[in-house]
């Protein structure tokens, strides 16, 4: 491959750019024709200057390689959260500040076993395991038990105390394959790893195993917070790769199966830590926000490169672009880089709480954190009374967008935004690509060689256009540009 | 990330869903809304089924790791043809047989030097380089000259043979990376790989060096086919990689600059080799062809898994599913693997010889040849008076694929089936995602890691998919299902 195909797409290109201008114009005349011309050409303006002139995957390179994983109140957030204040201070915004908060402290430790001991099928095994986030540690000696396998919660309370006590729970339920949407599969199968810790303790387990949540078979644990019970139900939790889900599975299945566990992480001291804010003031509607966002923190294996580096760097890359192009925008743009998304969601309560507190309105609020792959679309949702006016309002403008291969659908936005949800604006959540996504998530292989350069381009240019979209055209569906 | 965003796109699935269906619904009904609900659900299995029972990653990975690259009159070429057969052999198909053919067959040999020699900017410094296929070599004591820089042919005309004549022209026009699609900024560049040395060639240069066909900016250099010209004005032409071509620019731009070339690639005599070809016969209109294929050549260097194992593997893979969901097709799906699409064509070019000599009648051909990435839709053509009836016929059931992220344009095919659109038929390429390609296109990086299994398997669903509906459908708008 081949001139050939090249010949075609160029022919692809052609017919695009002509149904687009046509299937623009047929419905508009006059000024609002020029209006959309205008805007067809901005938006282009903004996908080029983009890939050209863009800083985000440089600036990723950074907080992935040199800094690496950060989660809460780790030297590395420290450091992150200093990189990204100084980055934006480069950007000549309007102001950029901290804001203070105190975030969990969780910390892994340098230890952790899952053993198959004294299997008459595999005699002594050790098997690919990583501490869940937010789980107390074994102690030095570790704990053994026998283990039991379930599919679920419910499976796990069906069989009830007497089958669980002073065992330990391995919940084995894979992500369903079948689903076209990988994050759909991830949420059919993560509840047994935030909530099955805590219930198999309150059954009288001693500890509890979890299959890695990704569709991919393979020897790579995953990470991933599991719930703390203030009641003090929490046992000892770690992952096992998928490839020794389904070797402890079938080992259990033809015998009684004892298990070795150890695991000295465990939570410390609540650490000081900041949220990282930057933002161009609005021309006309300075109190009506347009928030860009990711989060800034990450598990400490691998280097949080699509979880959430990228979503970050394309966040403040919105920014930057604007003032690239010189878009003097009439709203308050913003860009917030959360703390503790990962395991405790403090820096995106924190926020929201601190912005009623100032009586603020965020119009719209736009995360990133699917990862830095291709942008598919945007999912959105708002409080149910504005979520009509809003979604007719963005999709009459859409037809900007389509050519560059985005959709709009109802539902979705990203949990850092979540709370500012009562203040009654838009929250939308980017759409990447999701096929490769699990296979990096909360692992040591979620580093920057795995993001394409374009791709992360891509999905800051698709933020960038939305937020002038909004921008432009509010969302009431009335006012025009000026 | 996150519990929370899984929900949201389970409620983005559930949206979809609601409104496939009641778009679908709306505008039929009786007999043609059952046959709009089968279809549903039977593309809903082809998708299911190539998740979870699809062989293309574990053939692909055989083909690529055990076989590697397989350039035509290879060995690996021979071999990749015995793999293959063997494998359509085990699918219990009406038949599978070899087409004869003879390819040429151009070695690398196993020295590629391009050296700044004694320049007072740099020294002395080798490029990375890698000659072009189909390229003469240098002969053992290589060729040294001094080096002028172009943008195009054009320009190269411009100067003239007093300034090319015994100077090696280094052709520098990048891939233009504000394209959306890649493929059009490959056609945009790709000229002067193609042509570029021969027409260096009729103006007395003695060598050509031209920049990686990419753009990334790093440092792996990227092969590709270079022309044979008949009347002889053939030298040797080797690529360099993008960062070392702006080095070089630099280089020139600051002192005259001599290079020193080495290559010993040359040109066999043409070899045997086979298209591979399967098929199930169609019950009711066998002599209406729906052809699936790709290339099954790669070049030398890497393992040809983008490029094109993945077409290949996925195109085995269509009917390996219809037998998988016990799909008996009215139509004669027939899978061709085509030889030499990297330096000749002879494959495609034969196979419709072949097929004209027959007076056989292909319906429809689809080609997987952009890599085994997500698949955003389709491209297709065909001839100009049958063109609209075809692209009208097959959006009328497209609605069943939109769900899937699949796109239906005007213009694309693949170039081994071209030489078939004089028989009157619809013409189709996959067209996936298409920014990492040009990353692993031509170059050793072209490896099976860099293939992720469900982007595979969505692509060769959306071709099982697409076969599915002209075979239900014929294309000529009226067919009913029986």
């Amino acid at each position: 491959m081949f001139s050939f195909m090249s010949r075609f797409c160029k022919i692809i290109a052609k017919y695009s750019f002509i149904i687009l201008i046509f299937s623009l114009l047929s419905v508009r005349t006059g000024n609002a024709q020029n209006e959309v011309e205008k805007d067809a050409f901005l938006i282009k303006e903004i996908f080029e200057t983009t890939f050209t002139k863009s800083q985000a995957y440089d600036w990723l390179a950074f907080l992935t390689q040199e800094i690496g994983g950060r989660l809460a109140g780790s030297p590395q957030a420290a450091a992150a959260v200093e990189f990204t204040r100084q980055v934006m201070d480069t950007l000549e915004l309007d102001s950029v500040w901290l804001q203070p908060l105190m975030v969990p402290h969780w910390v892994r430790g340098d230890v952790s076993v899952v053993r198959i001991i004294n299997s008459p099928v595999l005699g002594t095994q050790d098997l690919k395991s990583i501490a869940l986030g937010n789980s107390v540690g074994t102690g030095p000696d570790g704990l053994s038990a026998e283990v039991i396998e379930v599919q679920s919660i419910d499976e796990l309370k069906e069989l009830g105390r007497a089958a669980v006590e002073g065992k330990i729970v391995f919940y084995n339920r894979p992500m369903d394959p079948k689903k076209i949407n990988t994050f759909s599969a991830y949420g059919g199968a993560v509840g047994q790893r935030g909530a099955g810790p805590v219930e198999a303790a309150k059954l009288g387990a001693v500890g509890a195993i979890v299959r890695s949540m990704t569709t991919a078979h393979d020897d790579v644990p995953h990470t991933g917070a599991t719930r703390i019970d203030p009641d003090g139900f929490n046992i000892p939790a770690i992952a096992i790769s998928t490839n020794d889900a389904d070797l402890l599975s079938s080992v259990i299945s033809q015998a009684p199966t004892h298990i070795y566990m150890r695991s000295n992480c465990g939570m410390l001291e609540d650490a000081p830590s900041f949220n990282v804010i930057g933002e161009i003031r609005g021309s006309t509607y300075p109190d009506e926000i347009i928030l860009v966002g990711g989060h800034l923190d990450s598990w400490d294996v691998g280097q949080g490169a699509h979880d959430d580096g990228a979503g970050c760097m394309q966040s403040i890359q919105v920014l930057h672009t604007l003032k690239q192009i010189g878009y003097r925008p009439k709203r308050t743009i913003r860009c917030v880089m959360f703390m503790n998304e990962e395991n405790g969601l403090v820096g995106g309560r924190e926020y929201a709480a601190e912005s009623n507190r100032k009586d603020e309105f965020h119009l719209a609020a736009i995360e990133s954190d699917g990862g830095g792959f291709t942008p598919r679309g945007f999912g959105c949702s708002a409080v149910p009374e504005k979520f009509e006016e809003y979604f007719k309002s963005l999709s009459a403008h859409w037809d900007l967008l389509s050519p560059y291969g985005l959709s709009l659908n109802a539902g979705g936005s990203g949990a850092d935004i979540n709370p500012l949800k009562s203040q009654g604006g838009l929250l939308m959540g980017l759409r990447p690509d999701s096929h490769r996504y699990f296979d990096y998530h909360h692992t040591a292989e979620d580093t920057f060689d795995k993001v394409n350069k374009r791709e992360l381009e891509m999905g800051a240019a698709a933020m960038t256009s939305v937020v002038y979209l909004i921008d432009q055209y509010g969302l009431d569906g009335k006012e025009k540009a000026q």
